[in-house]
């Protein structure tokens, strides 16, 4: 409707905005007004760095990760060990893993996860000379980091039998209690793994 | 820390994308992924709508609103009423109003409120020229449609202010239970309000 007040060009960048997650269309026009408020503080880095991200960005065709740089930055940095593998679904899942600082191998980014009744199958996925990516790097460890939901499982489990034939370590992130967490508030199930999995104290 | 990860230019997107309001950092790498991911469908197309409006969008001599042109779409308008000038906070405020669809008139945007505890005061607004503007249009009623809080009053005090001289109706917006609104949830003031406001049924 701020089409009739304002001219298309607004408008459109407002329902542009709205198909951002987390901004419906009541936050994208906030949004647009911020913007067009801040135009040179904000508005204009903000269009140069979508120019850039654009222009340069690209997936990496050794592990999927996104840069500016193919193989990425984390494939090149020789500080790396690549005998390991972090298998993640996502590159939301591979920051998580770099702000936690814990992986000091590479990754594959399978792009999603084997969903039967959404229609993705292993075609699907970044999984097309994972075998060979295996064998070609001299890789000893795969370690499966997808989600504990029945999609990131079952992913978890047709990744193993890709590499089943392989002289190779497949292990997965352990289940427990969340750093913090409080019992009151963790499923069966989660409670289940931890007892399970407990450790000497 | 995602900087470390896949080279600065993605780090940058991240830190403007949570310069918006409504999205955090953690939304604000969300929302990069999308834009990357859906490079074609919503990264370009956003690209080049904030460069149109970064580079057309300008500010409405005449009534402060924001639009491709000057004056903007609403005072070139040959079926408004230039005679009834709306005042409102913010454009957003204009825009709420043409949602509705209730304004036959023009508008004048003040760019805020007066606010003393903030340093904010007459000439901080788009108040130079306001009584000016008004002889000149031949406005008949100035409408304060401004919010209903302290500031928002002020500021309406001190408009009516400067054209308390004129041949002139300044009225304001009707306090009152608001369309499917509920008594109970509503404070005492707007109560009082629509109780003193009442009208025949």
């Amino acid at each position: 409707m701020a089409e009739r007040v304002a001219g298309p060009e607004i408008e459109k960048l407002i329902q542009l905005l709205a198909r951002l997650p987390g901004l419906g269309p009541r936050s994208a026009r906030r949004a647009a007004l911020h913007l067009i408020r801040k135009r040179e503080e904000l508005l204009a880095p903000l269009s140069d760095a979508m120019r850039v991200a654009r222009e340069r960005i690209v997936t990496c065709t050794a592990c999927g990760n996104i840069d500016t740089a193919d193989p990425c930055t984390i494939c090149r940095d020789p500080r790396r060990d690549p005998s390991v593998v972090v298998v993640v679904e996502t590159v939301a899942d591979l920051w998580a893993l770099e702000r936690a600082g814990v992986v000091r191998g590479h990754y594959h980014v399978l792009g999603g996860t084997l969903s039967p009744l959404d229609g993705i199958g292993p075609d699907d996925l970044n999984l097309s000379g994972f075998a060979e990516r295996i064998v070609a790097e001299s890789v000893k460890e795969v370690i499966l980091a997808v989600n504990a939901t029945v999609d990131g499982q079952t992913t978890a489990h047709y990744v193993t039998d890709l590499v089943s034939h392989l002289d190779l370590l497949v292990t997965r992130l352990a289940h427990g209690v969340p750093v913090g967490g409080e019992l009151d508030y963790l499923d069966e199930g989660t409670l289940a793994a931890a007892l399970r999995a407990r450790t000497a104290f």
